[in-house]
């Protein structure tokens, strides 16, 4: 099967463990068989691989989160690069023409489309499966997965089905309804609209060349900004009359909230936490060194990041994002693709930040026009080169770079680097920064 | 007035911003004229002060407050340091013939002993002035100040007067009593007992030379481990019939809980915090550079320290002792007498720490045995001593140190000196320290 997983939004509901630079579905919350962490993303990727091995993903993704994305699940997805923000048509329109042109995905082939997410067990993926197979055999233009609803949720549209069998026409589709109506519509056997779909590759190709003026796949790339913002539904769903949908009733969770995300959590402490036993229905999620203590807390999550802390009653929690859009905060840690950082201190005219580059990866060859580094080599072996020279590098090394000086460092194929970089300067920015191409021996 | 000031106790209930090297007294909580906070002991020293200019003040302490006291309130007060804690009797023994043995003060002069860390103002000083000058008139050979009860409090013990008057003769002491008991003892007239009394130096000297075999001070000091652990009250107070108690029933709060602590905090947040509309009866005291965010909290304390994160129901925090123990952690902020350092990163072989000088101070010259050391100049303009050779230091100097090498740094007298300070070596640890002499230029 050919999936295309939607990777947007900036998930400042998840504030402090998601940010800027760091989205949701990036968080390693969800515990694995062997005791480690994996976030949403890597948890998904596995269970693809698990139901079907072949699968060809492509991740629809804007360019603050490939570093992340090749952090965590490696080279071996595609990814669909959004330019820029312009809503789920032209994503949609420009990952399949990424599949047809790139990949060289033929026009009858099906594809699903789906969000990076929700937290779903492997019963989600034979099911996605088994879409991908109704939109092969052309049981309609478009074929859904409605979600069987648990309740009438006012924060879902919905998807009225002709009928209550397994597969069955779309009669029409309703925007979030409040609670009564929501009810209505269940009673007469309505389903979540949860954004998954599956088509053949020439159905979206035809909707795009009649909406965008584009030749191929590098064309609509370039033009991207110029296209309009408009959605998935406005642009076709809505207006196609043959929709097929395909129940779901197995587990599927929306995990935009701590309210929801604590409720997948297998334990209520993750990192250095203890709760003592007048606690109730309260969790730690904690990603600092240093411990967490909770005493008599009652639904509450707290969370604690470089970023900062939230201390938060479950229900209140989906009302954060005003308080997170205020803060205008420095990143204080971010996943690269050779590594990551996390901000150590922060001071007027210097900022010190402890660098991990992964074994056998390296920064970009760069330089700084105002500002000085140092690097403390703390742990590790590999090669620096600033401005041209190569030396060894291993712990206890110092590297001082002054200000125009183009450096990198590479960490040796099997051994992990750890650094402290100083860097000292009056205007101190992430913007401050001009890469070089490098030819590494 | 002669003032003896007890500063004793790691203070563990409050963590984490009081610990093994800060004690609660130090914590800068209370909110001054200025804007800035100051520590217990910084506002206790204050107010003697303003209520007695010409007031001697002498710290009786330990040793691993010293560095923390000469930080926060300078060189301006004595300290009869107590090489170990032997309880109440010695160490009061100890800072009586500190002040007649070492600052030469008359054997029938008063003296005032009162413990540095409960919440007063300036009218508890004035009556501490009244307490000396009991003593001073001969009333009794013991004058206790009594704290008016406002409720039947299970925590003090209590004193039993002869009659209500503002001064009059004590008829005995009771233990913490339960609260039925305590009600009784109320109705009667009794005092909480603050541990607060008067003596002139010649009694509690007598009473010292006929329990503890010694010569003077220095005698004193060098058999202080082999001397018995006693407390005043028993050894003193319950045998002495001649004791007076006066009344006082100005503000006086016990500062021993977070639940205590709060209640005097002027505002709901210290810190980088915010609470939001929801929140009710909540505080935040937050030492660390990232925001906290708090929703929906009722009756909650938050407190973030480079220590540890305490998210508590304020009732629940007096019972966070334990759990503290447990801990056992990595010291991660100290205050010296020279600046503070904070650690902000620990790893198997490395520790890096943010270092802070005072202008005018230095370091200890020392060396370590089992680890290197890179210093990284942030701010700040001084000179550093290494191996006996001096050389100016400013922003952006690196300075490396192989283990054995003697150093120390010296700022400037109009400049505080912040460096990153890189440690490398398989077994770091506060105790591989040798300290040298240093005549400094």
């Amino acid at each position: 099967m050919h999936i295309i997983l939607l990777s947007g939004g900036s998930g400042k509901r998840l504030w402090p463990l998601s940010n800027d630079v760091r989205s949701k579905q990036f968080i390693k919350i969800f515990k694995k068989e062997d005791g480690t962490y994996e976030s949403m993303v890597q948890r998904m990727y596995r269970q693809i691989r698990t139901v079907d091995p072949d699968a060809t993903v492509t991740v629809a993704t804007s360019k603050s989160q490939i570093s992340a994305l090749r952090n965590q699940i490696g080279e071996d997805v595609s990814i669909s690069l959004e330019p820029c923000r312009r809503d789920t048509f032209p994503a949609i329109a420009l990952a399949t023409s990424y599949l047809h042109d790139v990949e060289k995905i033929g026009e009858d082939e099906a594809v699903v489309v789906c969000p990076v997410d929700p937290y779903v067990e492997k019963d989600y993926f034979v099911a996605l499966r088994d879409l991908s197979d109704l939109a092969d055999k052309g049981t309609a233009n478009l074929c859904l997965m409605g979600m069987q609803p648990t309740y009438p949720s006012e924060k879902y549209g919905y998807i009225i089905p002709e009928n209550r069998d397994p597969v069955s026409k779309v009669l029409e589709f309703r925007e979030k309804p409040d609670a009564k109506t929501a009810a209505d519509y269940i009673a007469r056997g309505a389903l979540w609209n949860g954004g998954i779909f599956a088509y053949r590759i020439g159905y979206v190709l035809n909707k795009a060349h009649e909406l965008m003026d584009f030749e191929d796949y590098d064309d609509l790339f370039s033009k991207y900004e110029s296209v309009q913002k408009i959605s998935f539904d406005y642009a076709v769903a809505e207006k196609e009359p043959s929709i097929a949908v395909m129940r779901f009733s197995g587990s599927w969770k929306d995990m935009g909230t701590w309210n929801t995300l604590t409720e997948a959590m297998e334990e209520p402490v993750i990192g250095n936490g203890t709760l003592n036993e007048t606690c109730e229905n309260t969790n730690i999620i904690n990603e600092l060194d240093v411990p967490v203590l909770g005493m008599g807390l009652k639904n509450i999550v707290v969370a604690a990041s470089p970023e900062g802390i939230l201390v938060s009653d479950k229900e209140q929690s989906s009302y954060i994002k005003p308080y997170v859009d205020r803060m205008h905060q420095q990143v204080m840690f971010a996943e690269k693709s050779w590594g990551s950082y996390t901000v150590l201190d922060v001071e007027s005219t210097s900022m010190t930040i402890l660098v991990t580059l992964l074994p056998g990866h390296h920064m970009n060859y760069h330089s700084h026009e105002r500002r000085d580094e140092i690097w403390n080599i703390i742990s590790g072996t590999g090669r620096t080169i600033v401005d041209g020279m190569e030396q060894k590098a291993c712990a206890g090394d110092v590297i001082t770079m002054q200000a125009g000086c183009r450096h990198t460092i590479i960490a040796d194929e099997n051994s992990p680097i750890r650094l402290i970089e100083v860097q000292i300067g009056k205007d101190i920015s992430v913007k401050d920064k001009t890469k070089y191409s490098l030819e590494l021996s």
